[in-house]
């Protein structure tokens, strides 16, 4: 065995000599479709994930104003659906891919406005990092949108967002574009130019439901693939991630790491990730914790929800601050430092590579 | 196929003919610890379940007292480890069993009384319909008691009881030792003689880590065979309760029924039951509603928490009031009716009928 | 903790001083169906599993007898349903019990009698020990039963059976009753008074269906509680074993033990046991072999198919020839001594336990 | 609702003027990394799967001559590993992917050559259209290779092959490439410049120890998540969907549809796929059958075995003979046309599509 030995200098041992012959081979070849494996081996099968994407921060600074600018300039209605500037990671152009099966992007809706409903098999959430008064309508439950909450729309339910206020809102959408368009599996269809349910409650439906603690409707004891909470209030994050802390504080084990509190986004239904292709989590870090540098099968996006501190990424080292966002590709090393106690939204693909055996994870200092 | 054909009858006809040569048959079978399966089919292999067990009611105004006495003349310690009376069902005499499989019991404790620790394989839980003052500890871990809270302590777990108040406190409880008892899986073991930790805390640390909806400790991710939340506290099952028939109000789908709503309390990590063989249910019935009756595999015990109305058990009609108690059989035919808004606990094996694929249902009116 | 304290002694200790007062009390917990916990602990809640069921062994050449001379002697047909003679725990009398989960018998059948169709709840198989000619029709599928095989006839299956030839034929029957009888489970239903069927194939639809090892059915993609598979031939088991002992004389790991290989049978659809309640293995022990000790949670029967040897049950060694049967009642130390190559027929409760989390095993020599 | 509605129509309703503006707008995205949702939407997310992937088919009356040429002039060995020509859709030009999830090869094997070891965490398949002679060594365990034999080599498992005899042997190969080339999962390790063990025996360990029907080893009970069988045989393929066919002519029900028997390849430890991400089936048609017409979410490779038909493939009718390769990729409509008996192998992604909740299957005339 030999993990060391490169790909490269291997595959240029091995290839056989170019002669007249063997380039009548390769046009044979190109007539029928076929590529040999001898010439592209090490793309096809690396030591390791080398990912096209890179790693990339991306500025709240920055995406806001563009948001705001397009929110003058562009009509949000039927058609283009949804006023949304996706974050296209440079090493996936030209698709506006955050990384391989994900997409990202901030949304922007202004004063009055309704972005009318649809319904896709792409799995999708929002997260709102500032903000309120927008409500999303999901199958006919509107969901308010705040400060700090997530709010999902699993595959094939209609979905539409208004503004019921006088102010222009902006949050960030998650989905698995990227996955099912490269996979074929995307289905979408229009509903309502308008949404369907103008009230603006305080909670939705779902939550009326669902947001009891180890309480399950008798109604509903039918497991879901995705979870029927249309919001996570920002409300309980903040006091599941207090208590973890000051769990810790008391001597008991509650955390993750030393200073590190983080809860996952679960379907109550079964206890697993809120969708079959996303993993939501929240990270608090005390003030002056590093996180241990880690890799891992799969890909992840970040944004800062409050506080200060940075992100090493491939070892490089970049301060953030609220809403800032950014990218970690498949095997990228990565690690976060708190400067100030330092919030963050985290969603990934983890579900998918956990479901097909493919997760592994490297964390520095642990074998 | 012939359904009707009463076992009793065929079984008559069957015998064979009684002489000496039988008879020398039968004996030769008992030297050979052997008994005929065709002397005892019916028994045996009964048409539909046909429990032992009755249905039975016990009236809250008589335990209490009894419960009370036995507090003046009975000490709580090591050896005898709880002050606790079994409701014994009358079909299932000498033993203390409720029904086949479940034990229930009112448990007393007495001002500044501790209950010493164990831990057994049986699956344990108590519910509070009315007092204060006492604090379960699980492995170390304090919980309150209070009115209307549902506290567990899964099999194998270590748990005692005191009394921090100056009046005393009584509870149910509810077990699985006749089905442990039966099926010899009982393993027991003495712990402190006192509890090891007489902290009062409101929250228990399971309760601080677990219970925000939907969110899961990123230091939790294994699953566990029992929920690890250690109360579930009446605020919350109440809130529940109250948004189904608020929900069913406003002509959304929330509640099991027409003016009944319903939550089962289930484990965090999985959705499903609290603990492996004791599933635990709330139930509330709006004033004048009368429930379909039913027939299910395997037993059930209720407790009324709050309100007036009425059982029917196998056509007997029995008024209840705040913490009575009634047993439902196997196959028996029950149903409720409620003369005010009417609140009850409910705790059943059905996990161990579902897990075993035995379960069956039959609603009236519903094929 | 003091896991060596001795119940009794405690629960001495413990009781109260007999009383007038304490009479009364008694006597009003009789009035009220109420038994105190701290008069029958030790008996509900032991140290560790102390089964009324005791080790005990049936001798072929006793059952053997008795069942022709039941053939003699008492008709098969409706309303007995079959002549079955059951193995009766010497500890559970007066029940048939030969486990506190499971009914184990002897069935015959002469030439060319039928045991009519019925179905029940109970999950039901025979093995057969010797002989042939007798087919098993179960859901109007025609199973032939020959020397080694299993057949299964998982609950709610209607069977029957019919001998096709001029001489009787004996098997065992192992099936659930005494759980399903404590736990209130069982339905009965009677079907034809013949059976539905009468050819006699060599193989059943089930195996030409399901025995090709690693593949399934498109049209059966749905899977099944219970085994689809209605008879485990002789030659595979056979052929199993034979090969995980060639595998370890070329140093290849392939059995349980040394020397000692086995199979568990399976339902194909899942992997898991072939019913809910009862697990079916065999085990082959190479001439000399001893197993280690061991002490499990739950029940076994075992038979032996081939080959001299003894069993070893709580100290005590018996010798066992083909046919001879065994109970191991929960967490009785057993271990198996084989004299020849000794091959053995096991069934027992463990899916039950596995399923509610009662499990435990402990093996001499290992911690 | 309007499931017709035409994206690009609507698209192109709805772009903003170009102005000055916009154009600095645009500008200033590009600057950012950012790419507006409203320009992409129809592409991003279609109506229903539009793969770039095209209907296509290999004859093998072309593959052959290919693979045989380059024995003569590519030579096999560590670095480029395999001497495989993989089938590239010439949708997904310039990459060397059958579909979006799927690798699809030819490998030839000289005389008495040996293909190196190795590992990846792609998952990876061999099926025998003709020839034998090869064995291909898993983990230390040599598989022969034969005529209708199915072999797999999960991921992560060492594997070579080499050839025994003094004739050439050629095959297809089957791996999840694409899938783990998009989503960066893949690792690779070089092994063993030969392979570990040059014996030739009919069977491999794996299948001495597995296929045996539903007999599962006691030493094997841990589930795993591809199949331990390394060789699923031809002679057990044959005989399986003989005997549905022969049901079919009883009047049973096994067959998928009239004259259309099917097996899917499983894990026997679980009864599901083979491999995580890969799905194996194979498929007889009697002469005369036409399937009806199917679309389905995620991509399908079939390979004729043998027999005469045609595939028809949006309503593209192909003739077929032995050898035959063709790819369906997503929501495509197929259906098959038998001429004579005809045997396809068929594999493909339905595991991926199915653990991540996307399938969706249309068969003309059903609803």
């Amino acid at each position: 065995m030999n993990e060391q030995l490169d790909h490269d200098s291997v595959d240029h041992a091995m290839q056989p000599d170019d002669t007249p012959e063997l380039r009548a081979l390769y046009k044979g070849f190109e007539a029928e479709s076929l590529i040999p494996l001898w010439t592209q081996l090490g793309d096809l099968m690396p030591i390791h994930p080398k990912s096209k994407a890179v790693p990339h921060v991306w500025k709240w600074s920055n995406l806001l104003p563009l948001a705001e600018k397009s929110g003058e300039l562009v009509p949000v209605g039927r058609g283009g659906e949804r006023r949304a500037l996706g974050l296209a990671n440079p090493g996936l152009a030209p698709n506006a891919y955050v990384t391989p099966t994900m997409w990202a992007a901030i949304q922007y809706l202004g004063p009055r406005e309704t972005a009318p409903e649809h319904r896709h098999s792409q799995n999708a959430f929002r997260f709102v990092v500032e903000g309120e008064g927008v409500w999303t309508v999901v199958n006919g439950d509107p969901v308010r949108m705040s400060r700090g909450d997530l709010l999902l729309t699993p595959g094939w339910n209609f979905h539409g967002h208004h503004n019921d206020t006088d102010k222009p809102m902006a949050w960030i959408d998650g989905l698995d574009i990227p996955f099912s368009q490269q996979m074929d599996v995307g289905f979408f269809e229009f509903g309502s130019d308008r949404v369907t349910d103008y009230a603006t409650p305080n909670f939705s439906r779902g939550e009326r439901l669902w947001c009891h603690p180890g309480l399950r409707p008798l109604s509903q004891l039918q497991n879901t693939v995705s979870s029927p909470i249309g919001a996570y209030r920002w409300e309980f994050t903040d006091r599941a991630l207090t208590e973890q802390l000051l769990l810790e504080d008391e001597g008991q084990p509650a955390t993750v790491a030393q200073g590190h509190a983080a809860i996952r986004y679960v379907n109550p239904t079964t206890g697993n990730d809120v969708m079959p292709t996303i993993r939501c989590e929240f990270h608090r870090l005390r003030a002056g914790v590093e996180t241990a540098p880690r890799q891992e099968v799969g890909s992840s996006v970040f944004q800062v929800f409050e506080g200060k501190g940075s992100v090493v990424l491939n070892g490089v080292t970049t301060p953030l601050e609220t809403g800032d966002m950014f990218v970690v590709p498949s095997w990228v090393k990565w690690s976060l430092q708190a400067e100030s106690q330092f919030d963050l939204f985290r969603f990934s693909d983890a579900p998918i590579m956990e479901a097909l055996s493919f997760m592994r994870t490297k964390v520095e200092g642990q074998s």
